[in-house]
């Protein structure tokens, strides 16, 4: 089932995607369950939006796949590692990725996201699938420039419209199936498979909720296979997930 | 004026300090401005909470006094750095800090806390403490060793109960007249005041919102004067700030 949210004329809904209509749902699926209104309307003629916003957190797992040589070395390191964005950072499909006046380096990045269904805590990696809402896909913005003048990557990745999510969440998608591809005007530069990924979706759930409670609500971003790519004014990047389908935001200068 | 949110016997609610009494409001008063219930409750009857939990981000300052000589040479780098710590760490006066069991090193540090009122992006300097809804005690807990293990803050900063907060909010607190000072079973570990802050409140804000959208609610944490200093299970953590209050929490062992 592909679950978004959209607006429609100013008001904003959750809706199940029925070929090219929305069934429109009296509430948030995630909290009110699937109760329809009755209504559906096209999806052409409404504005879909970030189809989730984290009530607490997102969590960026860094250095999570084995695509290229730099992160053969981290490979060895056993633990996941991850950093947040706040919520502030999420736009929808379609929105602008704005660069910010202070970088001149923001580099691009899809990923699955794991979008959390239920309050969990120290869950085991056997239960950890049991806290799964669905799928969606994001792009991991990086000002990289600012990353590396500051040491860390709070900054760098926590700007406004640094976390597109969208355009759905599929509450069925199987991870072990997972093709991602990224695409800069429809030129590709990044590709991969579940089959590089360092740990299970299971064993990233599980392990950062051994250090904070995640809320119904909360994203897991998977990282991203091999290097992120810099954006200019007026780019168009694309994050294609086969089963899901694809995120697509404009590039503007603030 | 002196906010507190307690719980009164299952029930949560807002209330202002007047001596020994709280006056319950209606609502948040940042939210529902200041509307007595005409109840009155004794302070000593009721438990007080967290007085706020953030709905988007509590950013953390680093480095932000010149309170050791280490921070001098940090000092000629003229921008803020920052942190992000999730709502879900946020604890209230008197509740335990949790020493998770993958740390052999937690440490503590007391810290003047704003409690933004309204949403800010851009602001300048000049107009930055008009977003400021109150000022808090915080209690900013990082397990250091994780730290090291991680070369950044995210993990370490980020567990359950590493963020206590309270007592309550002074919406009329005068930062420039801040002294505050931090002890572990009685005995003062940390002190400092206003005069040693590398950049104004104002200052603060005005970066942080250049990067992130702050929203009513958000915390920023301003940062410790000097180092910050082991806890073990069994210990208690005093943070005290002149005219706000004293914020208390014992330490205890996963």
């Amino acid at each position: 089932m592909k679950i978004a949210r959209f607006n429609n004329d100013g008001l904003i809904s959750f809706g199940i995607i029925d070929d090219d209509e929305l069934v429109v749902l009296k509430g948030d699926p995630m909290f009110a369950g699937y109760d329809p209104t009755g209504q559906r309307v096209p999806v052409r003629d409404v504005k879909l939006l970030a189809p989730v916003i984290p009530r607490s957190k997102i969590v960026g797992m860094a250095w999570s796949y084995f695509a290229d040589e730099d992160e053969q070395s981290v490979a060895m390191d056993s633990e996941p590692r991850f950093f947040l964005k706040p919520n502030t950072a999420v736009v929808g499909p379609g929105d602008p990725i704005v660069l910010p006046a202070a970088s001149r380096d923001v580099r691009v990045e899809g990923e699955l996201a794991i979008v959390i269904g239920k309050i969990t805590k120290n869950v085991s990696v056997l239960d950890a699938e049991d806290s799964i809402f669905g799928y969606t896909i994001a792009n991991d913005v990086t000002a990289v420039d600012l990353r590396e003048r500051d040491g860390h990557l709070t900054r760098a990745k926590s700007f406004d419209s640094f976390c597109p999510l969208g355009p759905v969440i599929d509450t069925e998608f199987d991870w072990t199936g997972l093709s991602i591809e990224s695409r800069i005007n429809g030129e590709t530069f990044q590709e991969g498979t579940a089959a590089l990924l360092k740990h299970t979706v299971a064993e990233m759930i599980s392990f950062v909720s051994g250090v904070f409670t995640l809320l119904p609500g909360d994203v897991i971003l998977t990282g991203a296979p091999g290097r992120a790519r810099a954006v200019a004014d007026g780019d168009t990047v694309q994050v294609e997930i086969a089963g899901i389908g694809v995120l697509s935001n404009p590039v503007r200068r603030a």
